[in-house]
């Protein structure tokens, strides 16, 4: 992605709620990246006490967050997102440190931001911010999320129209406040998509790990995804082409991604090796459902399972990897040794 | 549910893996509990910190915790769960203390257990428990767990039809080892349910809490709900008729139910009053969707979201509150404090 990047010459914010670890972190300093992408107030305060010092906060702003974002902009170059009127308001009443301010726009995804074409809503708000001394209108930031439910074939125009929305809005306004500049980028078109113009820093969080659903949708291969569960498997039953492993939904969360079958699936199952690697997904078997502490690996025959018994272990690549680091709170990096994250449990 | 246990004359084993946290656990104890069931030997250990000295791992054995059950069996009385013959054999060959041992039999839900008709298989399992001698075969252990996806009025049925499965295998191996127990009951038919004849111990966990799934499915009514998760509104799209709060997969966990209309909800949405508790659900506005840290509220008409705003609280009652607990890692009791869990975050 760094290289990617670098090649397009847009700066590469990567997203760490993806990770929320300070040592995984480290790894993207250590190859140039200076500037990051975070879900709350929180994680941003976490990230900066390991020295990053440009980071923004790619959700709405919680206004509960406000004393937060203060004591944090008095050290840092902090980036807000207002995604409606009163949010704009909010940040201009909460906020009085120095701090950037993004717009955000609903590019097709349907969750948070501005309709691209409510252009009075989206004039209130600049107003909102322009008028308070500390805050500065730094430009338009969108996430492009349909993009997880496009298939690849479309992610070229998906991302063509997307950009087009902010690149329009950036025009409508840039005479105005010349330094406004296009936050952009989810994993699937980050990755898959080759034209990013007008976009001036992209955001993609989960290539870091990748993971079943990237990977059932062409973003991907198996072979790319760099997290994964071992599980301890506790009951086999051949004859039913079933197992059972002790990997549930307080482990993995509960994502799922579609089998070309049309089954939903909420990992993928793999062999491990000696040092916990593992090896690509073993064709034919699936993590049909999870409980809270039991998951189901179904085999399409018998035969797949009769060399698995209890107490072997299997690796999981998770369906979604940011829900599963998240729901772990640490990670064993292979021949080193256990990282936290922010929630690490205790 | 001590009521019912105690009518009933069955002793209620309530499961602890709904909540995971000792003081919750203390208030049951209070009221005269005296034996819990757990999903781990962690979560085992975990409670025998806190007095807890009957305890049921109600999972398959995993083998990698031997040395935690041997020096658990040690100091409590733990009973463990084979639910095949090759796990039975893990248990006799790494368990060296004494232990009791349940064999668990699938009566429908699909998931783990011997088929009930397997009578060749249990009778080996019971084989391996009863030729090693510190081990105890104390019965036949069941979670019904396909009452979760019936309709209320096929509970009865559904539950008569899984415990004669597990009376039949008691009558079929009583002679000989009259010591042994049946171990029942999850919250579906432990609430509707009126017939346990023949059942030795109660132990279902969800009733705790209960959430949006059990009030959906009749199980109980929204008021009976002990959980909630406080969000802040961060987005109000009144006129999409939709809100976005800060409260998404990493908070609530990504389980849902089904609205009457068949619409998939990742939770109830209520007003929160200024001591934190909360309404009966308002009608008209459900979660719609959960991504990482958005929740996207749906309601039915603009003129229910007209009244809220950025930074208004709002009480989501969980999809599935195990999850939820599980994922939070703490609660705060109102009037109290707050109170951990064994899973509590750093």
């Amino acid at each position: 992605m760094i290289s990617k990047a670098t090649q397009l010459g847009i700066p590469l914010r990567p997203h760490f709620k993806t990770h929320q670890s300070v040592e995984v972190g480290r790894w993207f300093r250590e190859l140039g990246v200076d500037r990051i992408a975070v879900s709350s107030l929180p994680m941003a305060k976490y990230f900066a006490t390991d020295g990053w010092n440009n980071i923004t906060v790619a959700v709405p702003f919680v206004p509960q967050h406000g004393e937060m974002a203060n004591d944090l902009a008095s050290k840092i170059e902090l980036t807000l997102t207002a995604s409606t009127v009163n949010g704009a308001k909010e940040i201009s009443e909460k906020i009085f440190e120095n701090v950037n301010v993004m717009i955000e726009v609903d590019t097709g995804q349907g969750r948070s931001g501005f309709n691209p074409t409510n252009f009075k809503g989206i004039e209130n708000a600049i107003e909102l911010i322009t008028k308070t001394n500390n805050l500065s209108f730094s430009g338009f930031l969108t996430h492009a999320g349909h993009s997880y439910k496009a298939k690849p074939s479309e992610i070229e125009l998906l991302n063509a129209m997307a950009i087009f929305e902010v690149v329009e809005l950036k025009k409508r306004w840039i005479n105005r406040f010349p330094q406004i500049t296009i936050s952009y980028g989810d994993t699937p078109t980050s990755v898959l998509a080759s034209n990013f113009d007008g976009v001036d820093e992209l955001r993609p969080g989960n290539f870091t790990f990748f993971d079943m659903q990237q990977s059932s949708r062409g973003v991907c291969s198996p072979s790319s995804i760099a997290v994964a569960l071992v599980c301890p498997v506790i009951a086999v039953y051949a004859d039913e082409c079933k197992a059972v492993i002790w990997g549930g939904a307080v482990h993995l969360s509960k994502d799922s991604y579609l089998l070309r079958s049309g089954e939903a699936s909420f990992g993928a199952v793999c062999n491990v090796n000696s040092d916990l690697s593992w090896s690509s997904p073993i064709d034919g078997l699936f993590l049909e459902s999870v409980s809270q502490e039991h998951g189901v690996v179904r085999a399409k025959n018998s035969q797949l399972l009769r060399n698995l018994k209890e107490g072997d272990l299997v690796a999981i690549l998770p369906a979604h990897s940011c829900l599963t680091a998240d729901t772990m709170g640490e990670y064993l990096v292979l021949g080193e040794g256990m990282v936290g994250t922010m929630r690490k449990r205790t």
